[in-house]
This record gives structure tokens, C-alpha cells and sequence, in this order.
């Protein structure tokens, strides 16, 4: 059964007659056309018996056929009602269209309200996101395989990454390094904006890269990841200029001791929330429990924003093909920040990491 | 009166009690601050008759504090329910809490009914998103001053890009060099990722930068922005390697008077669709029509994906301060394609682009 047909198969136990696709990241896992159309409108809807379609923007219809879709794909003209014509050929197929399911996650309320409008005796209560983020939860071994292509270029950019380290450059310029180095390889898109932070700069989890200037003896934090083929890496490396202070040392190791002690309890049968518990109790027990303020790991996939959660909370048990980041990390404000990751994907005994950059600290001489 | 008193006023006038602002980018324009919080929650939550309060992950709390923002804010960690704790937070106020506002175009269904359970008796019919646009349509001075800047970086990474166009290099290894250029002088972010597109592959306007070598003789695509203080640039060119075909040059000749004689149109009291139609009447004569399958632009500014859309159907009259791109191409299958670009705002007798790059037809020898 593939993919379109799972989806037609949740159709018929859920009692729903049409599935209406809005997030782009779901159309690309269920056609593998990936585009993002911004306010544009972009819509794979799925009957229950019959044939799908496609719909887009007339932009983009020639770039869907050439994927190896094979079922019909309607394109619209910018000044043309997508609703209306989306309303227009589901009305066509002639079948029932009493009860849609829509991705409520992604969905917009105007959006929703706009397709209220055309079916106004239709009801549109069923939430096809569930269903979706379950079947994107297990991997297959074909993701897997991509998952590891994008996690050697991860390495990749850590490596030139740290080559590009030195006291006095700023984060950004070695940003820039390990950006273009991957860009001179082909490799053009990124998971997200690499993180170079140096010092306690990188006491600010979610701050970005900036024209601060890397200083000697202090900790530089890199988070970065690239695309494959639709499936992202993701990983952490903190590294030392010179000598950093005691404080700094010690942070790093019981963040490595956390991060490695995590990794290791990773099995089938252990729940996200235990995991969670295992490298926080690390962290907790050296006195720093109050600056580790986020969960252990996300899942990841197509996106770093996939199941399972690794978080208090979270009593879903792990299984092979899960796929997750662990990431634990120690700020402390003005003084030092220190995270450490990999992602990794569940197997029959353990886990194995998309990332093999070591953890052991490594030293830049200035 | 500042942008959070016009949201306040809205309020009043239209006899709603709380404003729920969830687009990062309306939170940046209200605020300063900017974030993408991904599957994480970000909102602005303002009352119309006290203080309003910015509620995100507690990761952010301090970056948003750095901004200046000095009404409360309050964190969440990952394992929190920040829906709750919103509710809570409002609550707490002792407030009317009967008619929220809220961005249709952007909350999610799925965001929409975590708040309704917690506030089921509440009313949340009302809208914000047309008078979010509305506010954002006509730019101020300052906003003007940031496009400007962003816009020359934008000439710079054209510049770049043309000097590094060479038969038989990738478009990607084009595209690596002018995104290095810029990332070397500081410019970390792109509006989008910059379009290098050769010969026919130009053709598809929608289409990615990809591994196909530039060929002499054929014509090269170029369509590029970045980012300056949350504003951004989007400008298109097309030059020539060697020698192109005479349809090349002939459509690159049409492409190149339809979008001077649009530019050249732009005034206050003009419409969007009649802006649209003196570009489209240009290519339609020369019997090209067929092959300008987009509107003449979008509105832009903190996006390129604002208001005003300058289509067929849109009856909005230009005013000054309005910011949008003048952007007609011919795209002709398997052939060549051509697009010019200038995002321009509107003065009080004419209007001034934002780049300025030559447009007559440049020439790179191979």
C-alpha cells in the first residue's frame, strides 16, 4: 500500500469522505513535489475511492509533472479564485463531499473559512494531522538512508567549521566559511541558519550568529544542519579556543556526560519522558539543573519539528525507524554556554547517531 | 499614537476586548522583535484598555527583553502547556475577556480551538488580518530608509553574481559565490534563496537553482534579495553569455519596455490592475502574452508576500509609501526565459526603486 493509499484507507475508517493536504512538507512526503508557495495556494486532495489531484499555481504545475505524478494537476493564474477552483473540480469527480479532514496544524482559520464558504452544508471537524505525524513517525529504511547522507555533510560543515575558528574572527565570518564550503560542494540549503556563538553569547539558546568576535580561552558553540533530498541533519559541537576557565571545562563535561549517557539508554521500549529524565538527573546532580531550560531532543525527519518529543511529559515509548535529536545543554548567563548533539534513529538494541563528529572537547590554538 | 495604541484603537472601534497576534512577522512590526518559533508559541496579547504582555519560550524571554520591550513577558519550558498558561495570564488581568481578535490568515485551526476550550463561552469571530495589512501597506519613512539599505545590498549581490557568471560553472556555483560575497561583509540573511537560472531552464519560473551548467550563448537568470533589519530586498536580472539567439534578445527587448513603461506608469491614483495591464498590453502586443504567466508584482517590505498584489482585479488605487515589485517575465518552454525586477515605492508624482542596477542588457564574454 502506498502512501496516497494509506491515506484513502484512514479515509474509509474514519467515516471521511476527503482529505484536503495544505502542509507542504505532507504533500512532499506523500508525492515528493516540495514547493513552498508563501500565500500562494498549494492543495493535494485525496478522495476515498478515486484518483487525487493536485492543485497549485500555473507556476508550478510543469515542476509537479516532472516529479512522476501521474494523476491530474490543476494550476491557477494569479488573478484566479484557487477556491472556487479547487471547490469546481472536487464538485466535478462527482462523489460525495460531505465530510472533509484538514490538517489542522497547518491550516489557516481564513482558509478554512474560505472552504466553508464553497461547501457550506460540509463538515470539516476531522483533523487529519494525527494521522499524518504518526505515519511520518516510524522511518523508513529509504529516509534513513537520506537522513545519513545529510548527517555526513553535517560533519562536513562542523569540520570546516572548526577550521575556520580562530580568536578574532567573528561568529559570522566563520559562518561563512562553513556555509560556502558546503555550498562549493552543491549542498545549497540548510535546516536552518547555521549557529556559530562564542563565550557567553552562547548562554542565549536561541540567539543567532552575530559580528561578535570569537575571543581566546573561551567556548565556541556551533549548531548546524543541511538538507538531503528533503530529510534535514541537525547537530551540536562545542569546541575550546585556547584554554578556557574551570567553569567553562566543567559545564562541558557534565554536558557530555549527559549527552553520552542519554544516547547510550536509548532502546525500544523506553519512553521519551524517561530520556528526557536521564540526561536532566546528570545535569541536575552537578548543580546545574537550572540551566539546562529545554527538553532533551525533538524528533526530526523532513523537519527538526517532527515527533517524538524527547520532554517531561512525553510517555510515548520509543521504536525502531523513531527518529531524534539528543541535545543537552547548560547556560549560564554572562558566563558560558555549552550544547551537545546528535541525532539519531532507533534501532532493534539501541541507537545510532546521523553524526559521528567526536564529543570529546577539541582545542583550537589561537 | 505608537503601533500597539492603533491595535488598541482597532479594538475599541470595533468593539472587541483582546487582540491575540500570532504572526511572528506582525509581532516583529508591533514590537521589534522577531523570531520564528517554529511548532513552539509566540504571541502578543493586547488589551484594549491596559497593558499588553508577550508571551513565548522561555528560551526567548531574554532576547526579547533586550529589544526594549518593557510591558511583561512571560516564558514557558518545552514540557508546559502554553495555552493554559496564556488563558491564565489573561485571566489574571481581571479583564474583559469575551471578544478576542485574532490573525485569521495566520493561526492555525488547531491554535484556534486550543482556545476555545479554554475560553468556551468567548467569541472569536473577528479578524485582525485585514487591518494588520492594512497598517503594514504604507510604509513610513524609517521602513523606506531600511528597503533602501537592503536594496543596495542587493545591486552588491547582483554585481557579484554577474562577475562570477561563467560558461560551463553550475548555477549553484554562481549562486555559492554572490551568497559568500555577501555572507563576508555581514549579510547573513537572504529574503529567499537566490535564483541562478541558465538558457531554458529560465523557463521555469518557479524553478531552483540547480547543478546545470550556464551555457554560452544563452541567457542567465537572475533573482535575489536580503535582509536588512527586518526588511528586505527582490530584484531580477537577466544578462546575456556570448551571443543569444535572436528570440532571446527579442523577448529579453519586450521583457525590458514592459517593465520600463509599468515603472515609468507608477503614480498615485493609478490602479494595481491598470499597472498590471500596461506591462501585460506591451508583451501581449509583441505576441508573447501567452508566456507572462504571473501577476506584475507583489506587494513588499518585511516580506515579499504584503499587500499591494499588482493583478488583474485589483482595483486598489497606489499611494504614496506604498512598496511593491515591478516584475514582468516571458517565459518560453524549453527556449529561454527572462524576467526584469525592480521593487519600487511610490513618491508623490511618480515612484523611486529600490535598486539600481543597470537594466539595459549586460553582456558577460565567455
Amino acid at each position: 500500500m502506498n502512501k496516497i493509499e494509506k491515506v484513502q484507507r484512514w479515509l474509509a475508517d474514519n467515516d471521511q469522505d476527503i482529505a484536503l493536504i495544505s502542509d507542504p512538507k505532507t504533500i512532499q512526503y506523500l508525492t515528493t513535489f516540495y514547493s513552498d508557495p508563501a500565500e500562494r495556494v498549494l492543495m493535494l486532495v485525496v478522495f476515498k475511492e478515486s484518483d487525487p489531484f493536485l492543485f497549485g499555481p500555473a507556476l508550478e504545475t510543469e515542476a509537479i509533472k516532472d516529479t512522476g505524478w501521474t494523476s491530474p494537476v490543476y494550476g491557477y493564474l494569479d488573478h484566479e479564485n484557487p477556491w472556487k477552483m479547487i471547490a469546481d473540480h472536487i464538485k466535478a469527480k462527482n462523489t460525495n463531499h460531505t465530510k472533509f479532514a484538514i490538517e489542522k496544524a497547518q491550516l489557516s482559520v481564513e482558509r478554512l473559512e474560505s472552504l466553508q464558504q464553497l461547501f457550506p452544508t460540509s463538515d470539516f471537524s476531522a483533523n487529519l494531522t494525527p494521522f499524518i505525524e504518526q505515519m511520518r513517525l516510524i522511518k523508513s529504511n529509504d529516509e534513513i538512508e537520506k537522513l545519513k547522507v545529510a548527517g555526513k555533510w553535517d560533519d562536513f560543515a562542523l569540520q570546516k567549521g572548526f577550521e575556520a575558528v580562530q580568536a578574532g574572527k567573528t561568529e559570522d565570518q566563520v559562518a561563512a566559511e562553513l556555509q560556502y564550503a558546503l555550498m562549493q560542494n552543491g549542498i545549497m540549503e540548510l535546516s536552518f541558519p547555521s549557529l556559530v556563538q562564542s563565550a557567553a553569547h552562547a548562554a542565549e539558546p536561541h540567539g543567532a550568529t552575530s559580528e561578535k568576535k570569537i575571543e581566546n580561552n573561551k567556548l565556541v558553540l556551533f549548531d548546524l544542519g543541511t538538507v538531503w533530498q528533503g530529510y534535514i541533519s541537525d547537530a551540536s559541537r562545542t569546541i575550546a579556543v585556547g584554554k578556557p576557565d574551570e567553569k567553562s571545562m566543567d559545564i562541558y563535561k557534565v554536558c557530555l556526560e549527559a549527552q553520552l549517557t542519554a544516547q547510550d539508554a536509548v532502546k525500544p521500549g523506553i519512553t521519551a519522558e524517561e530520556l528526557d529524565k536521564i540526561a536532566r538527573d546528570v545535569i541536575a546532580k552537578a548543580g546545574y539543573g537550572a540551566y539546562f531550560i529545554h527538553r532533551l531532543g525533538h524528533g526530526m525527519g523532513m523537519s527538526e519539528h517532527e515527533f517524538p518529543s524527547i520532554m517531561a511529559g512525553n510517555k510515548m515509548e520509543l521504536q525502531p525507524g523513531m527518529c531524534f535529536s539528543i541535545e543537552p545543554g547548560i547556560y549560564i548567563p554572562n558566563v558560558a554556554g555549552v550544547r551537545i548533539e546528535d541525532c539519531v534513529h532507533v534501532t532493534e538494541t539501541g541507537c545510532e547517531p546521523f553524526t559521528h563528529t567526536t564529543k570529546e572537547l577539541r582545542y583550537v590554538e589561537n
